[in-house]
């Protein structure tokens, strides 16, 4: 049991919206619609999609990590974390 | 008539293959895969769309830019395009 | 003469006020600040070397690109400024 | 005494190769050199900045998180920790 287990309704629920986001992003550009304005939410959906990763951070560190902790195995935990954080960053 | 018309089957393949990794992400969560998995998956996607986002800007410089300049407005199309930029960059 | 230079001394003011942030970074870890507090200042100088580099790519769509597409040269100059977009926005 | 004090001599070695940067960046400024070959050092020194960024949250899970989480303070401490992740993001 993860620790996004927690708030799965709300991860669901941003994930249908970027969904929704993109699919709006298809019809932009077969309408050709003008490329700043598609730039423009383009960029909002990869903040949502951003904040979604922010979340599953937020609950791996709250839950995963802490039972890590607890069992004396934290640092792989922490390694496997900085190492997905590191990717998020774009580094 | 805009740029990134020139490759409009790539820009919505594009997109159709990040809605599926959003709904692949959706299925992640549903079945309680584990967050960091979830999060190189969220990642990949992400990256996806900053390459649209790259492609779209790609056209929108070769093409909206070049008639701007040619018909003496590019400053107002410069602006337009480093702030589109700036958003997308995180700034 | 590229296009940045017609704002030389206020890229040379940011970029020397980044130095000086990069600095009290070094203090900040000399004199073992709590390292939330030194990640926000990190954030900080890192945001305003993002603005530079808008600014530099602000300067090089309106004068060097404006010139080469004036010169027929603008393809090879829109490939050359969109692997660097690319690169800063970390793809 | 915090988590990154344990490689203190690293982060400062690394802070002071991106003060080297950011004036090595002064110095293409002032001798007007190509714009784009100036983005790519700026670049480099902003991925220098997120390299030690990761650094400092490494350290702040390693330590400090772990000792919160022994203390029973871990939850204020992810929130800590998440917003400066976030921000850290761009978002």
């Amino acid at each position: 049991m993860y620790g996004y287990a927690m708030n799965k309704p709300d991860l669901l629920g941003r994930l249908k919206r970027v969904e929704g986001q993109i699919r709006g992003l298809q019809r932009m550009v077969e309408e050709d619609k003008y490329c700043i304005d598609i730039l423009t939410q383009l960029n909002s959906a990869t903040a949502a999609l951003k904040a979604v990763g922010v979340g599953l951070l937020d609950g791996h560190a709250r839950h995963c990590l802490r039972e890590s902790f607890e069992q004396g195995e934290g640092d792989a935990k922490v390694d496997e974390m900085v190492a997905a954080m590191a990717r998020f960053v774009g580094r």
